[in-house]
């Protein structure tokens, strides 16, 4: 972003194996000083597709994007869905790395080509929300672009901020939301990356057709049969399942159950939307069949947000003390619009409710504060800069967030895996990292276990986060199952698209060393196991009405 | 502070020759869980006299403070004069510890007697400036009562608020300021802490005393005589020597010489304290021979503030471009009233003023910024929130701090002994670690090396942060010489007190021996090696008008 110049380089042999989070985690390590200052001119910000993205197997189009995250100031991969990975692949570009950046930042646009890739200038776009820029780059660089893009979130360098991604239905719904990307980006200077519609183009050949065929085949019927419920209901099936549980985040976790659950899960959420004429069945990814996203219109059945999904609507929502699906749907698109995570964001209002800045259940508040942050005031700021932050200035020592990033929408006092995961992923408090929400025991027999049980959960979380570390690499959604028994499936999909010969074990020990790489950059910015502890309230406050403590050993989880 | 309770105990015997940072880092290393949060109820705030306090050793009366500290997540310890220690060691009290919390603090004063010392709740003191506090207390508890207190900085919990102590004329002008103890004192409820003047007190006997007075004697004429320009001119004198190095630092770090230098100076300074029938020769501790500190009146001969001391004229003078004595003044009694590190406050408005939300060298807007803390808004918040949490919510990446807290008055770039002090010390950049303000290398030759050459820093502050490490235990101030040849003194000093028998390398192991239990709370507390490094900037950008910049092996100084 210094020079203004795009350089292209081939592959070189030593990452030819690695894809997605591999690439991006690896390249952070190698090519990142492990003190600077995320959004100094040392970081850089790294896009790379998963290796079987831009097949057709499915449910495999994701994006990671890693940087030093301005959050944890550890390693960070943040993986997302819409059109720019699959796009990338059949455009033969296996990432991008965007390195440098100006003491004044202008506003710039990289525009991806299959030849001939450029950054511009664009000073029209500056402070845009993320609605109106989408609007106006269709514009300029056709229907169909794939974009991924900054609000004015990212602008201001916030730690909250998210990159967000057109989905294929070109809202900008979609995002690659935690850890403070966006700010990576915006820090760079780097408003939008677009990748036009081209004839260029190419279907991604696997190195045998006829096998990889009958794979996708055979896993998209898989996939579809047993993702059934969350191809009708979608991730917000999510809250009736925490609620149940007694685990579901609620006014700033105080408690685990929320009394307006009913009227913002799944039926009330499904209602909704086919009511007012919006669609339950969106895919996040071209080629996906899982479809578990959605469009939500208001009462007037006009457009109002997309990919409406359980995180947002629990921290958005239970976490908030609101029940109005309406407003929950208004937040989450002034999130999208600004350009903030909604997990951080939710985790970050509840605080402001807590200390009584605004009232619990006041969703008009909740969007006026968001508000702030698109007009960049200091409240905006305040809010914007993400959980820890606002805690510090506000003084507040009961945080749910490990390593500088908040908690999502699971209470691991209830998610004990969870809490593990939380604990102890490099990425910080992340479910992606390691999703504990059933409780498989043991690689092999994946035997079941209680979710509160504190005596197995090191082991499923950590054969959970191996499971996701392989799972980002490829680029498949996790909703395809981190499973033991997917692993088989995987190592043919690699075999059939590369012509290598990898197994089972090899997949495992391709996500344990991703693990390696990522803890160790971690080590070297001064993030040392001692760190690897959830905050010290979740073990002495029994969440109501379960009365569950967090009372997973401290020194089991940080020899994990 | 949870039942309200004072509990006495004697001695444990393995406290016996811990005094001052030994006493407060070892119980804080033993009784705070490293990970827990410092605003929370696991954090103790403890306070312990140096092991002369009470002596009629001189200069040995400094009280040490210490805790979890909410700026830099590692153990703190932070020391201050007045009269709190004096008295405490006149009345047997070896050390306060400050436990628990309640989750809604009311102020609370905490009153100390030989016998029967109470905590009392005290509503009509909430809110109140250090000024109002103390003239309040005094009227309350008696003339010179010794107090320590917090203003509204501390009530609040920002990373910026410092423990005021009055100084010897009764002025609220002294602080443990740096570590952001104020706001663990906020956390505990706790508003002040008194000890009335009592008869109970006692002269504190030595063991042998002819042998003590003897000593007594010659080091008063040692340092009387050794510290003559410090005696006529105040810490001030560091303004053209650091000037004329060109390492003074000046708007926000970015130049190392000030143009308006000489009319900041200890002559100017010194010229308007006469004019005005200041004092320029006031002790901060009872019966300091030094007596290095002043009383600073307005124009119209009215006190104005008290301890005008170098760090606060230059972070708050040259740091923001600011070359009028009256309203450095007039920011360092505000800064004392509303109990906020000057230094970490001047740094952290060296930030705003760098990012344009007020103008270099406009001292009123920087006024009315400090009285935004005052008032609690959400902008004073975020400038109480301390230099980096002010750089996280502005999106700023150039920060002048180590693990949370800002560099003091002497920029790196020129001061490379004191960045390796910086870099290193467990405490975060703290000039008082390991004061390399002349390069002395070699315990025992005391060798003279030139401040910027790169290659003899790390062994120079390693030194002196031992020597500091041991007259921080002593209670002694540090002007009177961290150097190798008064540790004969120091042994001297120890046995004729306590009837002890220990060597130079007695006291060189004391000192060390408390910097690795300071650094082995560091590591416990997720803190590693890897975080002893200064901010990138340093390395890369040259100072000016110098052309320097930091240059000591970074490797170096972790494996120091």
């Amino acid at each position: 972003m210094d020079s203004g110049e795009v350089i292209e380089h081939d592959r070189p042999p030593e990452y030819e194996r690695l894809g997605g989070r591999a690439l991006t985690s690896t390249l952070v390590s190698r090519e990142v000083l492990p003190d600077c200052h995320p959004l100094g001119p040392c970081n850089k910000l790294i896009l790379a597709p998963g290796l079987m993205v831009g097949t057709s197997a499915p449910c495999c189009n994701k994006l990671s994007i890693g940087a030093k995250s301005p959050l944890t100031y550890g390693i960070k991969e943040s993986n997302v869905g819409g059109r720019t990975a699959y796009r990338m692949a059949r455009l033969g570009i296996g990432a991008i790395i965007i390195e440098g950046t100006s003491d004044h930042p202008h506003p710039h646009v990289i525009i991806l080509r299959s030849r001939k890739s450029q950054i511009e200038r664009a000073d029209d776009i500056v402070g845009l929300g993320n609605y109106d820029l989408h609007r106006k780059l269709q514009e300029r660089y056709g229907p169909h672009a794939a974009i991924l893009s900054i609000g004015p979130a990212g602008e201001l360098r916030l730690g909250a901020a998210c990159i967000i991604s057109n989905d294929t239905d070109d809202h900008p719904g979609r995002a690659a939301g935690r850890g403070g990307l966006g700010a990576v980006m915006g820090a760079k200077g780097v408003k939008a990356i677009v990748i036009p519609h081209s004839r260029a183009e190419k279907n991604v050949k696997p190195a045998n057709p006829e096998k990889f065929k009958e794979l996708a085949h055979d896993f998209t019927e898989y996939v579809t049969k047993t993702r059934a419920a969350m191809t009708k209901w979608g991730t917000s099936v999510m809250v009736d399942i925490a609620n149940g549980l007694q685990g579901l985040p609620t006014r700033n976790y105080r408690l685990g159950s929320f009394d307006g659950a009913e009227r913002i899960n799944a039926v009330a959420l499904l209602k909704n939307i086919e009511e007012r004429d919006g669609s339950s069945n969106v895919a996040c990814t071209p080629g996906c069949p899982i479809r578990c996203s959605n469009i939500y219109n208001d009462p007037e059945k006009n457009y109002l947000t997309s990919s409406l999904e359980y995180e947002t609507i629990c921290m958005m929502g239970s976490n908030l003390g609101i029940d109005d699906l309406d407003i929950i749907a208004r937040l989450d698109r002034a999130s999208d619009d600004t350009g903030l995570d909604t997990i951080e964001t939710g985790a970050t209002l509840g605080l402001a409710m807590e200390v009584g800045l605004i009232e619990f259940g006041d969703g008009e508040a909740a969007l006026k504060l968001i508000d702030e942050v698109k007009k960049g005031t200091i409240m905006g700021r305040a809010i914007g800069g993400g959980v820890v932050t606002f805690a510090r200035i506000m003084g507040i020592n009961r945080i749910p967030a490990v390593k500088g990033q908040s908690f999502p929408a699971y209470d691991p006092r209830t998610f004990k895996g969870m809490g593990v995961t939380f604990a102890s992923s490099p990425m910080g408090a992340d479910h992606t990292a390691g999703p504990v929400i059933q409780g498989r025991k043991g690689l092999d027999t994946q035997k079941e276990v209680a979710l509160t049980d504190p005596t197995v959960q090191v082991e499923v979380s950590r054969d959970l986060q191996v499971l996701a570390a392989i799972i980002d690499q490829l680029g498949f959604c996790l909703f395809v199952g981190p499973t033991a028994k997917n692993l088989g499936r995987f190592a043919d999909f690699i075999n059939a698209s590369y012509g290598w010969e990898i197994t089972e074990n090899d997949l495992l020990e391709m996500g344990r060393s991703l693990l390696r790489t990522e803890r160790d950059f971690n080590r070297r910015a001064g993030i040392s196991e001692a760190a690897d502890s959830l905050p010290e309230w979740v073990r002495q406050e029994p969440s109501e009405p379960s009365g569950r403590v967090f009372d997973v050993d401290p020194d089991e989880i940080r020899n994990m």
